[in-house]
């Protein structure tokens, strides 16, 4: 299904004529779109490489539509033409409170004119489950390339000629309520019901109605099992889920002044989202670029660090006092995780007072001046933590350190303040085990026997993540969707308490068009588009961990 | 006199093989002096490219030495062969309190190693004067340019080829106790006496004995008169001095960082000196590089601003108070000059809290953007002045600023607090003479008829300054010494308060080497030198404002 896309490809788009606009597109695209950068509500899809095959197609008439398998990602060239049924019906069962999650598909021979869906209300006896509960969205096609040789997606690809690209159904846009479709081309169409936790249980009846120039083309229709089991709402799951959230890449996408009124505006939707996903973890930056550039957008530190011209230190912390409470007021307020004591480059940005310059201090674990540098802070950090009445749910937060370095931050941590907590998302280590209170470990590995419930009785979090490794199951756009239910399971079946994910929303430049990115395998950086959209991967997710909590709750 | 460098002599030297360091002396010196840059106690000059012409030595025997002109820089090259007489007697006239000066002049017809001199106290009838009251040092030679074509010494100069350079005895070098002199080589000795206000009027007499090898030369003979009248200590003077300080310069000179206890030790003595000229301003930058990188090392900021995340701003005043305070334990504590609400660049640098990065905004005197950020810091700042007891010798200084920009600065000043002082150093418009409470013209402008009269009744001062004009009189180091002595002359004869000059010690590169600069005669940027040396200029500057002060006192 995969197609190389020829390096020579962009050669030769290279040596034509375009406007500097086309040409940045062509830098990450290959290829122009021909719109601005950066949209956010209408957007044009990165034009089809693949062209269907006619002869596949035979004996498709006119233009059609089915419900087809969720856990599929139909490329525009599918054909019907083999399908020994179409399903016109389709029966979703989940708790009262629960979502499902159903793909319809629409398939045309022909080119077909303003392609349109109505979704109508579930009528039960006694009740009605309201359209407004099903978010749905055609589904949109984003490049992506693929794992690689190695078996996971670790390897970096600057310029994507050693790796196969295709585009892949990936985004659910609830903004686009009509398309023309071109002469065989399938076309999905997600949705996502969210039962009430408040209607009787029952049987819950409607359609979705598939209309092409006005006149319908099917009518699908839709049962909704409402059981008689409630799932709690996501706040109160117990799943502990992290994702780091980006605010930097929400700023630069939508072109507005990080921090202000417009941003937080342009955030508040997609951070919802999250919170809706069972999110328990605020991801905060106190030093500047904790990963270095491995972003398309870096992490600016959210704490001001001022060396005074007295050589004593001053700290501002209203950046992060107004991202910690919006976050909050977003629904996600369990967890502060603070990145890093421990940066990718040990070095550490500060205004220095005495010459009006930003100035970098290069000092690591185990030297005297990192413990000087960061006992004051963790004191004045403390102090300001205890005024806001968080320091009970703030971690000093860490990520894929050797344990020498880790034991001697903790120790650091420990002597400044024994309040904070400790959160690490690394290999496991007996000797520091007692002194981390989120402990993270990437699958496949696995915490020894017992630990994880030893841990839990500690009141300590166990969880597993997954990043550009391992190869499967993980949440890239060329991931198989069901991976990414999968996660929820082997967390349930690890008996582990959660999941963490480095990148919500680390968008690469233009994340509706293209998932790809400099290193990994593509849609690695995030889970969510701009404009506040889903993705099959993200809802798939959630499947996963509602699995899990359904799966505690009856245990 | 002078000798023309050509510019051929830095190509040739070019090619040679020579280390880094050379080749950075080279490009400001036109040759290599094999020392370490920034030298403090002991140095080098420059190689001298002028050679003593024998027949003009002709019939000069041995070494000698005598009493020279105060007013005369002795070149090295200079023969004694034509003088009628070579004083061996001095006698200095001066009130009590008074500094007296004198230089004597040492010539050597052949090698002399080891050439010293002995200072004695000065005996009275009823009392000494002790050799610590008598400043002394062999005068070292600096390379000099020249004033240009202009008849000002206003042209740009960035390599120095198109201008007859030379090297000229002016700085007066306490640390240099004994020498070699080669053949044919005169040598000047620089002597100010300041006369105690304490001891009774009468001769003090005393020597100055000239040794070379442990063998005395000659002994000079040193009469000073001490007179009755007392001239009050400089604090006490009239005289509004304000020569511009450069703490930048220092830091950089003597390698310390800005603002450390090193810094401020080092610049205690410079500082003093000043203080002791009668120096009543501390000149402060508020603003990032006030004078764009007019200076070899630009004004840094003393305040810092903050743009704080909800918009409001911040600054942080200690280096600011650091500076005043050390500046007035230094002596100088009348007036705290503020640079600058017009910077050459009407922009203005500041700490942006949201993105924890540096930004500029750009925004002229006249608009809405511009009042609003000054109105802000002025109503703080005053804020703060007040709590240190300092609004009432503060002034907001600006220079060389048409009237209408003026017009709108002070409208925002005066509105934003009318406790504020103005200053200004620019051209004499009458509009504005009310508001401006420290006005400084440039010589050889004049204050229109009554104007400084009427100021001074209304407790403001009216000054002049000089700067790369005009090309006479004034203080490059290629100006005849005796027109630093005239500015204090012409402040007296015009009635005026007293005297700006831009520069105190903006050093170049190696002030104590090169007092050539890219731009403006040389010397215009500094009066002192590293280590705190003297000049003769300052000496000379002095000579004027205490004739000033004793006109004063005698009307």
């Amino acid at each position: 299904m995969l197609k190389r896309i020829l390096s020579t490809l962009a050669l030769a788009l290279a040596v034509t004529s375009v406007s500097a606009q086309e040409s940045v597109w062509k830098t990450h695209c290959g290829t122009p779109t021909g719109q601005d950068k950066f949209p956010i509500y209408s957007y044009k899809e990165l034009p089809a490489f693949e062209k269907s095959d006619p002869a596949q197609w035979k004996g498709v008439k006119g233009i059609t539509a089915f419900w087809g398998d969720k856990d599929f990602r139909y490329p525009a060239t599918y054909s019907p033409a083999g399908l020994k049924s179409v399903p016109v019906a389709k029966v979703l069962k989940g708790w009262r409170g629960e979502r499902v999650f159903a793909q319809a598909v629409i398939s045309s021979a022909v080119e077909a004119k303003d392609v349109e869906y109505v979704i109508s209300d579930l009528k039960g006896s006694a009740a009605v489950i309201p359209a407004s509960c099903i978010e749905a969205g055609f589904l949109r096609y984003v490049m992506t390339d693929e794992i690689g040789p190695t078996g996971n997606g670790c390897n970096a690809r600057p310029d994507h000629s050693a790796y196969d690209s295709s585009m892949v159904a990936d985004c659910v846009d609830p903004y686009l309520k009509s398309m023309d479709m071109g002469a065989m081309q399938t076309q999905g169409l997600w949705l996502t019901c969210w039962i009430p936790q408040d209607v009787p249980a029952g049987t819950y009846r409607g359609t979705v109605t598939i209309k092409s120039a006005g006149k319908t083309v099917r009518t699908l229709k839709l049962d909704v099992v409402a059981q008689k089991e409630v799932l709690p709402l996501p706040k109160d799951w117990s799943f502990h889920l992290d994702l780091w959230q980006n605010p930097f890449a929400v700023a630069r996408y939508y072109q507005v002044p990080v921090w202000s009124k417009d941003h937080l505006e342009a955030m508040r939707p997609i951070m919802e989202r999250l919170a809706k996903a069972g999110q328990k973890v605020i991801t905060t930056s106190i030093t500047h670029h904790p990963w270095h550039s491995q972003t398309e957008d870096p992490f600016e530190s959210m704490i001001t660090w001022t060396k005074k011209v007295d050589g004593t230190w001053e700290y501002g912390f209203d950046v992060f006092d107004m991202w910690v409470e919006f976050m909050m007021s977003c629904g996600i307020d369990q967890q502060i995780n603070c990145y890093s004591m421990a940066p990718w480059k040990l070095s550490f940005l500060y205004l220095d007072q005495a010459t009006y310059s930003l100035k970098e201090i290069s000092t690591a674990p185990g030297e005297a001046t990192y413990e000087l540098l960061w006992t004051d802070f963790l004191k004045a950090f403390a102090k300001h933590l205890r005024e806001k009445g968080w320091l009970g749910k703030t971690a000093i937060a860490m990520d894929e350190r050797p344990m020498d370095v880790m034991k001697q931050i903790i120790s650091v941590i420990k002597k400044a303040d024994p309040g904070f907590k400790i959160a690490l998302a690394g290999n496991y280590y007996e000797e520091i085990d007692k002194d981390v209170d989120d402990y993270c470990i990437v699958v496949p590995d696995k915490f020894p026997e017992g630990v994880v419930d030893r841990r839990r009785s500690e009141g300590k979090f166990s969880t597993y993540y997954t990043c550009c490794q391992p190869g499967k199951p993980n949440t890239f756009t060329c991931s198989d969707p069901a991976e990414s239910r999968e996660i929820g399971l082997l967390v349930a079946n690890l008996n582990a308490d959660g999941y963490l994910r480095w990148a919500y929303n680390s968008w690469p430049l233009e994340p509706l068009l293209d998932s790809r990115f400099r290193s990994w395998a593509a849609g690695d950086t995030y889970l969510v588009y701009p404009g506040n959209r889903t993705s099959i991967r993200f809802e798939h997710l959630i499947e996963g961990i509602q699995e899990y909590e359904k799966l505690k709750s009856l245990k």
